[in-house]
């Protein structure tokens, strides 16, 4: 289609317009909800020195991969891991389709609703229900159990939902990461399958940049000759500590110029990321925020936790390596969207 | 800045000169290599009807998921794999490195040179190739042995780089599928680490997009204490057969909406496409242009061939089920770039 005049004429006009809105306005905050500091400060001369063409410290678009923890650097993980409430809550169904689980331990005590004794379940028990609950379903079956139980678990603290419990400040480095041309990654202990349901619409992540625990699955055809998948035990890839670095090469291929953790399990990933040549950024969260979220180390004094255990070690590794440690109390104006 | 009203004139005039340059101009063809036929267009009313907003059958461009196979799909695959002369030609090297393999088989026959005997070495041996040649070193180093390899060595038929030797007419339709929004990856039975390393620059497909036969790798710190990753003999995925949707759920978690395959090894990976709700498209290569390149089935009565078979009983599902055989020679103006 030719265009008339007017219409040209209306697209002139509508340029002209944009460009007056811009005129003297100071440029958006990207960062909002964090203080300003070093932290704050580090991510933005970070993303200037490797986008801006002219920078020494340059990066092509195609090399820009950022990647980010989970459980205690995106979202809540306290008291216990949300994933691990997802299968505590599975165990009454799996029941229901397997009656000949439901006097055998783990998943009698489960069943009890008895939290003190569920909180002392051994690793071996746990394992057990993990299995139960994540596999042996075929994989359309598992994203919708996981898609419903997303729409109605509440965490006990706040009675909201987990995926309102996403850290408001890190939503925002995701944001002006990619605006900067960065591809953003999730790399997670947690399960590959499980983060995969929700990460497109709580982060903008899709599931091709979801990097994770992962099972094996096995090809199979349905009784109507049609093929799925169902998801099996066998563990491909444990994506903690030394598996996050494994993680990475397997499904990215590409050392990242920017990572972010909060525990001891992210330790060699910002260590990989760091040894990289340029300009690298690696940042630790510190959970010392009891009154707003939560307050666990044993990092400076703080109260030990076995679930995302920041210890000392990591704490002084970070400063002697130049890691930014990210206080929750000094760093974030705010931490979650519905404050 | 704001524009002046002859700024703002010259941008009305440019856009105006833009649109009137296309006005009555043929739009230009997408696949100059493929002849007009029954592939041809299939490709193109899929893209159509995929892409287009208002179609039936429009898929959102976070879903726009194409994954093509690569060795005689994308890449001459006989008369061997080019993975497997690169494993053969990284043996003297090996054995420099650890003489105890030079009197040990299978190593001594490779290193004897005699082709015919190297054709007939068993599975085991052959895997013992592999082992030796593609694990027990760093990540880097792998990477850098592969680069020089494929600037040096040549395809024993056209005396050309194997980068050389990739088909016109399938890099056209990786460009044409980018340039309307799909990601394109690789799903290829070949070694994920081997093609990440030139997958970029010959098809324009990062490594995060190539999904292969993969190995686990082991983090370690060298003696500064740098870390880095070691290819393990580990086998993760076997990307192939059953394995390759297996891989894509693994690696991408989303079904493709279109897939390029060219022998048994694609079966599964066609299947599980076309088994997608919505428009799928499902192509597989059929070898048949002795002249050209090569004729091997033993579909159709061409001559069997360990290397990339294409069964008959391939051949009638693709006819049953809708799936577009695409006739090297028949379809394709030209196979090579250099032609």
């Amino acid at each position: 289609m030719k265009p008339t005049l007017g219409g040209v004429r209306h697209i002139a006009v509508s340029l002209l317009l944009a460009f007056s809105c811009s005129v003297g306005a100071k440029p958006a905050d990207p960062l909002p909800s964090w203080q300003d500091g070093a932290a704050k400060q580090a991510i933005i001369e970070f993303v200037h020195a490797t986008t801006t063409p002219t920078s020494k410290q340059y990066v092509p678009p195609a090399e820009r991969i950022a990647t980010f923890d989970q459980d205690g650097a995106l979202w809540v993980e306290q008291p216990i891991y949300p994933q691990l409430e997802y299968c505590l809550d599975r165990v009454p169904a799996v029941v229901r389709d397997r009656p000949e689980l439901r006097d055998v331990e783990p998943f009698k005590t489960v069943l009890s609703g008895d939290r003190a004794a569920i909180a002392h379940l051994s690793q071996d028990d746990l394992v057990k229900i993990l299995e139960a609950t994540l596999t042996g379903m075929p994989v359309e079956q598992f994203q919708s159990d996981v898609r419903q139980w997303l729409a109605t678990a509440k965490h006990p603290r706040w009675n909201r939902t987990y995926v309102e419990l996403t850290y408001q400040p890190m939503q925002e480095v995701l944001r002006y990461l990619r605006a900067n041309g960065y591809k953003t990654y999730i790399v997670t202990g947690g399960g590959q399958d499980f983060v995969r349901v929700y990460a497109e619409t709580v982060y903008g992540i899709p599931p091709e940049q979801v990097v994770g625990t992962a099972g094996g699955t096995s090809f199979g055809y349905d009784q109507d000759g049609k093929p799925f998948l169902t998801k099996e035990p066998r563990l491909l890839l444990n994506d903690d500590k030394a598996g996050k670095p494994e993680g990475i090469h397997l499904m990215i291929g590409r050392r990242p110029h920017a990572a972010f953790g909060n525990s001891g399990g992210d330790r060699q990933m910002l260590e990989y990321t760091s040894a990289g040549a340029g300009r690298r950024l690696a940042m630790i969260v510190l959970h010392d925020d009891a009154r707003r979220e939560y307050a666990y180390g044993p990092a400076q004094g703080l109260p030990a936790s076995h679930v995302g255990a920041f210890p000392q070690a990591i704490y002084d590794q970070a400063i002697r390596d130049g890691w930014i440690v990210v206080s929750m109390k000094n760093d974030w104006k705010r931490i979650f969207a519905f404050e």
